[in-house]
């Protein structure tokens, strides 16, 4: 187990050494270690090495002028200027919450852009200014949409956070597909089978191998198959990539750039870098806030007692096992798996830093 | 088969009769006929004896005042007045539009409301204006949130429509339910079952049971089961509440007013009547208008020539199939089953108008 403070400081550490200020390797870190402490390290530690590569190829600028390209009083287009995702996505919500204080509401879409991390980070931002917050992203394309044998979207995530009063506030951060792309790969790993409706093989047949996107498979959408509601994931999907690209002037669908360097840019780009969507909304923009975040807790209690079905566990609010995650993990540490930790000594040794093993 | 105009008349005399003014009337008579022709007709013609015995029930106000009681320059919220949902889904989606002129973007959570048919109509509403549109609606509990045996959501829908050039717009509409309710009567009636992942029994075991919600059964959210994502479902469901409701000072979850007059209201109300969320963005907000449209065209076109996979129809754009099916049913005509045909004639005959039987 590794303590926050070491993997924290860690991180800024690598950042800063390629070229980032302290300001921004603090922010990059955070984002990072928020994954890993809210139960997601798909979107942790795992990643430092992709976007040290991303950075070694030229594909993410470390001293980026991320600015405003258009804007109205609710609205503005941000351009990333090919930062890492973490901070242009920052910079992006804290433009949305700056319009939201004045006209109610503010509504970001960002081009230029890079892997960001988890979603819901930036939406959680909104809930200290009570702010209701919402993040979306596109991503390198791995889901067919209904019908087709064809990867055309990313598993383009929605985040909602929207505070309460004494309740702990709703947090809904998830993918527009059943499962999370990292999901296959441990199921690889131990050798087994998925569920038929998490993907399908390269001509577009049911398939329970989880190694089939190497094979030229695809994921599908949230409903898995056409019977069950894929359409519905498509849908989402696709109004992802639209707010976060097609407003912006960001790639979309098929040309969103890779997270990783492996994974070549396409020759042809029909806009610049990934694309992002943020939006703010003042929660006494609706209601007096006191009254806003009693109605909240209202809605969280009555859904909190709900009747479990037997052998199944209490119902969930959203969010509330990213915190009980969180709550044990500031407690016994990170776990980094030792594939992961070896990738982190190579980075440090590569740029004359260290990393302890365990 | 009926013609549109003729049905068109004759639910417009309808509604009149009731206490309605002939504009309303129309208005009312105009999104009954869109679900018609869009091939949704369990939210068309089928529904004027409900709206009708919700009426004689007290449960509708033919002379609303449906007003703004809180706004911001890009917010508003919306009292229904009980008005049928139809004249305050319209009102709300102009004030969203409205605020949208000056603030670039304009969203409205509607409270005080009833039953509004389809979503998709007021998301479409801003396509005239160059505008981006978004419903939303919470509904009577049929839903249970993953792990639990309690009907909490209803089959809340999120519309989205975007505007395009040369290609027809992108309208998504859809439940945030593998089905709608209307596919389990159609099986119920047909004496089939339905497949695994729509619904549950009373104890929330797995059901092919098409009239299972007659005997305490629920809906599933999208995704079926908790293995292929039904907590994203239930995370959307959720969110659909919210907004409409806890914003708005609406019912919620379990609250929420029935559509029909044989489910009695329940005695505990959190709010007033049916909520809705509205919102409206100018796509010169994020670019030039031009601009925007072309790039839409692009991502529609680029979606459109995905390879389908081996026996399945093309790759279809959200809006394609409502399109087909509008174009076909106004040239052959609107099909009225005989049961909701006796039905309208019965309504009909109470009110002292008539309705022709074919």
């Amino acid at each position: 187990m590794y303590s926050y403070d070491y993997l924290f400081d860690f991180t800024v550490g690598i950042f800063m050494k390629i070229g980032h200020s302290r300001k921004n390797a603090t922010i990059i870190a955070k984002i990072l270690l928020a994954a890993e402490i809210r139960g997601i390290p798909s979107h942790g530690m795992m990643r430092v090495s992709d976007y040290y590569e991303l950075w070694k190829a030229g594909r993410i600028n470390v001293k980026p002028d991320i600015r405003i390209i258009h804007e109205t009083p609710s609205t503005a287009v941000v351009d990333g200027d090919g930062a890492i995702g973490m901070l242009a996505a920052v910079k992006s919500m804290e433009i949305a919450m700056e319009k939201a204080e004045k006209a109610g509401t503010g509504w970001v879409s960002t081009r230029g852009s890079n892997h960001f991390g988890i979603a819901g980070y930036y939406a959680m931002m909104a809930l200290e200014k009570e702010m209701i917050g919402i993040t979306m992203t596109n991503a390198n394309p791995m889901v067919a949409p209904t019908f087709s044998a064809s990867r055309m979207l990313g598993t383009n995530p929605i985040a909602v956070a929207v505070p309460a009063g004494r309740q702990p506030a709703f947090v809904a951060d998830f993918a527009t597909t059943p499962i999370a792309r990292g999901k296959l790969g441990i199921s690889e790993k131990k050798g087994e089978k998925v569920p038929f409706g998490y993907v399908q093989d390269r001509e577009g047949n049911p398939s329970d191998d989880p190694s089939i996107l190497k094979k030229g498979g695809s994921m599908l959408p949230l409903g898995g198959d056409y019977k069950h509601g894929s359409h519905k994931g498509y849908c989402l999907g696709a109004i992802v990539d639209i707010f976060s690209a097609v407003f912006s002037g960001a790639n979309f669908g098929p040309y969103v750039p890779p997270a990783v360097v492996f994974l070549p840019l396409l020759e042809k780009q029909v806009g610049e870098g990934t694309g992002h969507f943020f939006g703010a909304m003042r929660i006494d923009a609706f209601q007096p806030a006191g009254q806003f975040k009693s109605r909240m807790d209202e809605w969280i209690q009555t859904f909190r007692d709900a009747k479990s079905a037997p052998g199944n566990p209490k119902v969930l609010i959203p969010g509330d096992p990213e915190r009980a995650c969180e709550e044990k993990i500031m407690k016994e540490g990170i776990d980094v798996l030792p594939a992961i930790a070896k990738d982190l000594k190579g980075v440090a040794e590569n740029l004359g830093l260290k990393f302890k093993m365990q």
